[in-house]
């Protein structure tokens, strides 16, 4: 599995318990942070006087290395980005294309395509988007890293599901990691009025996992929109 | 698995492959019919002179209950319901819901909500939607079967997809089973011009299927959109 | 052409430019006028103190028929349900599927699929989709009146696009009959709010036709939305 | 402010806190119960043996009077249809019509027009829609209670608000009776499980109005959608 | 109120009513005029011999800086970025934010989503789009000008509103300002024809308002799209 | 006709059956290819050892020419971009704008707006439609070349068209040029798998076009998306 995080925050809120899942289950999770959301995601650092780019990216880099620890990544890369705007550029998408095919994930968890506040989340969707097909061509050549086949791409929830068009096509599980996420999620103090807000997020995607599927036993979950159909051997 | 088929072919055409494979694997498989399709779907059997009701419900019985009986069916039943239009009273609704408990699938299969080109279908889905909802409601008094939980719900593909807006949700791989799938065809000859199409449709969506999951073993497959999103313990 | 209208007036505001221009070329046009619209389009109507239903009836026959001669229309039926609601039984349906049989219509214009302000539009749509795929059924019987081959269907503009979700779908230059529908606008009393309403979106509707078609001479246009692809031998 | 819900405690759930206020600010709200949701809504009642409509009705009736009576509610009515499924018929939009003539409402309230888990809720949306247009012409006759002019209407949030199309269109901040909501939804002990479930949706609501308008009072919201587009002397 | 053109004339065909409203009743309006629209928005003025760029800048600055004045507006500057197409820099993202912060408005008006007819159009919402969430995050940092809080953002109507995918979100009523729009308007002798054409639009959604609000006394009106929905206390 | 092709054998696949037929009938038929679609497109190439750049032009060269052959193409130019991803830039913008004017054609053929595999075929669909408008303007100089007026605009077939919101507009039939467009086809060894695949989709689509219209004498077809509403003097 790989995971690509516009910001140092994004993937712990919105799949830090299907990491830890996959991760407890032994599953090998590589994550790329493009940027440590100095400009956009550092609000409350900002209001102290005096703060500095370097000291907000050195505890953005703190508090994301806490929680990719907790949540047991051992693979993280920091690919320090300017934020907001998030500029793609053609050397960029060499590089993620050559980091997928070294990785060569059956999953890769991404932004989805819309975020109706959040124009670097759509940026980064294209981004992976287009780097994955890439990557999937053997025509773009990377020495020492052969192509990859199709893999399957999911997208995270965005903060305002509706306005940013989200439509959920996959709820996971995370009942026995949901400790691990919120005390991931404790470690972001610059953020800490989401703490609450993807807590009960988690809580009331269970409330829908379990109506939606009868089982009882879910009691927390994620949700994620499908880039692609399924295509399964079975329902 | 229960499968609602508006016409008589209905089931065979859009997931014939699908049936006999759960059949092969051991499910058990409940097909109900609920027309003869006599009134829309038998356009070459009208063409004889002094054609009648009876005998083309007689000649669709037929070549339905053998196309069922190609694909391994032992559980059919033919309600009879005149068809173009297709009327869902409050009695229909009871009766459906019921027959939900008795059989209580974890799948249903059944047309997507809008076909382009036959009203018929949509009346359907909603048919079993909402029965299935009233399946699921421990209100609806049913003496003898108690409720169900909420199983999954899975939509046909309808003839022209674009015009009806059909979004696939899942390809189902049919390889092993795509030669019942055409054997079971080739029995409606009231509708002959269909057989090569179908035909055709399982080679186009086994070329989606590899295309989207890099698995080349998938040669021929069904697809059917998703009524709800899928919930899973992992993707 | 076969025009189906919900009430005694849309048949003019949304179509009347087309339908003369149809006749002045030659065409049969037929005209089928649900209701009188007494209930939901006669507000002006029924400021009049002592006013009944059978004198609203008799008014907007009269201003309908007046309309109708000055398009050119010679066959006009008015079917006289009641509107809102508008209720489409079984026995509307096939009367209406033996009316398509009996004027064999290669284009038939209705209302679209919905109208934002108007649920009765919204039943006209579906009673008209639902009875043409009857007419082209073999299986519906209709003695003495052949099954028909798939016609072509326009959908007429609402009175507040956007709202409506309408698509112009097909721009039709009615220049050469424009003032002829000015003056068959002109005898709808009931409701003269509509007349410069409708007047100026033929103008509008010019604009776009010419701005899309870099044709000048279009000076007047109606708009209809496509309820299927066109099917053709060139674009 | 009229407010019609399909069953016995939609109308807090959904509106709860924003009803609280209207009252507490001095408008007159009205509330039409349609059913008591014996059938689809009452399914913790249903676990109890020997359970009857009769005594799920008296519980029902007896919540929600009492739910209405801590929001200040004064004008509530219970018109007893029979849910799951929900029938609407002539007569029923004939009383709807003269309920709306008879409180003159500026503002309803009421189901949005899908819910992805629940056909009474699309039902009553339609009805509510179809009755406002029939009480606002004037060709409708109802003696006493003269045509009402144009209202705003706005739609609750359905349970899972993705995968039932609603987009929200308006926040209303109900910071100040979002305690009194708290305690009305306590009534509801057929549905207990829904209390912490919208306790936390007015959380996560207050959240979205807080990002989008920069207003930091507001702690607590409800999220409606728009029937029609906003009319306004100034934004 | 802050206002965003793409070109010379679009604040004035789109938003010229409101604007005028706005001043009049005392609020303090920025426009900026991106580019003078020579390339695209100035057919007329390149069919006579010998025209030059600089030539149609100082025509449509005179054009454009006499309909403001005619409006109220005392704040105006023209960016004159080119247009046909309009590129979107990182310099300009950042200049644009800066502006924001500048003049803090509650307020922005500019171009919706998409145009059909019209690709800057779509380029300038997404430029302001991103500039507005720029100037509201705290580590965007312009010395001197402090970060804002959310703001309201409104789209303008584009020229052919169903193939834009607009849909109306607000109406504002310009009854009072109607005749200093039309003043305006007939400043730009270069897109004569739009003059009669936003002249009737005005009339248009005069009629729209009315109908959707019941108050008769709006008798002009402009619409808008809403980037987000409204926050509120009450409807 | 011009056509826009972003990879070396898109324009046999998606239109080869009405470009062939246009020249049959007379028309001048104006083809540019952007790209030799040696990244993305010849996958199979690639897998011979040693394969270079070079040499993976040279038969796609060969390939593409032999197929415009006998097709009827006289005018075909490559432009050799790079593709995946494909770059759009001011210089080529231009360039796309000036060809329409030396080309003026009547119709554009080219990719539709979104392609859910493959994000070259998005950027060329914005690429010509931007160039389209551009050649439309007159402010848009380009000595020797005047300006066009608008032409009509199509989009081509993706090769999974419900994952890529591809809704038909226009159904050609190419039963007179179905064989050429088959021999065409098969001149692309690189891409052997698509030839069956392609084969089939005329097969399918003519299946459409005869359900449509009623005209049996449809058996294979080319479908199309249209960027703009149809305008006419009749339907």
């Amino acid at each position: 599995m790989l995971v690509v995080s516009a910001h140092a925050a994004d993937f712990v809120w919105r799949s830090g318990g299907t990491i830890a899942k996959y991760i407890k289950h032994g599953a090998e999770v590589h994550v790329v942070v493009l940027s440590f959301g100095v400009r956009g995601e550092s609000n409350d650092l900002w209001k102290e006087e005096n703060q500095t780019v370097e000291n907000v990216k050195k505890i953005r880099l703190e508090e994301s290395s806490k929680a990719a620890e907790i949540l047991g990544v051992k693979n993280i890369e920091y690919w320090d980005f300017e934020d907001y705007p998030m500029e793609i550029t053609r050397g960029r998408l060499d590089r993620l294309a050559q980091k997928i095919r070294e990785t060569r994930p059956d999953i890769i968890l991404t932004h989805d395509k819309k975020d109706g506040l959040n124009p670097d989340h759509d940026a980064v969707r294209n981004y992976v988007f287009q780097s994955s097909i890439m990557s999937n061509s053997a025509g773009v050549i990377t020495p020492g890293f052969p192509v990859t086949k199709q893999m399957m791409l999911f997208g995270f929830e965005p903060h305002q599901t509706e306005i940013s068009d989200f439509k959920p096509g996959t709820f996971i599980d995370i009942t026995e990691t949901y400790e691990q996420k919120v005390e991931a999620m404790k470690c972001f103090k610059a953020q800490g009025h989401l703490i609450e807000y993807y807590t009960q997020r988690a809580f009331m995607r269970g409330n829908h996992a379990r109506r939606l599927s009868g089982v009882k036993e879910y009691k927390y979950a994620e949700s994620f929109s499908n880039f692609f159909p399924r295509v399964a051997s079975e329902f």
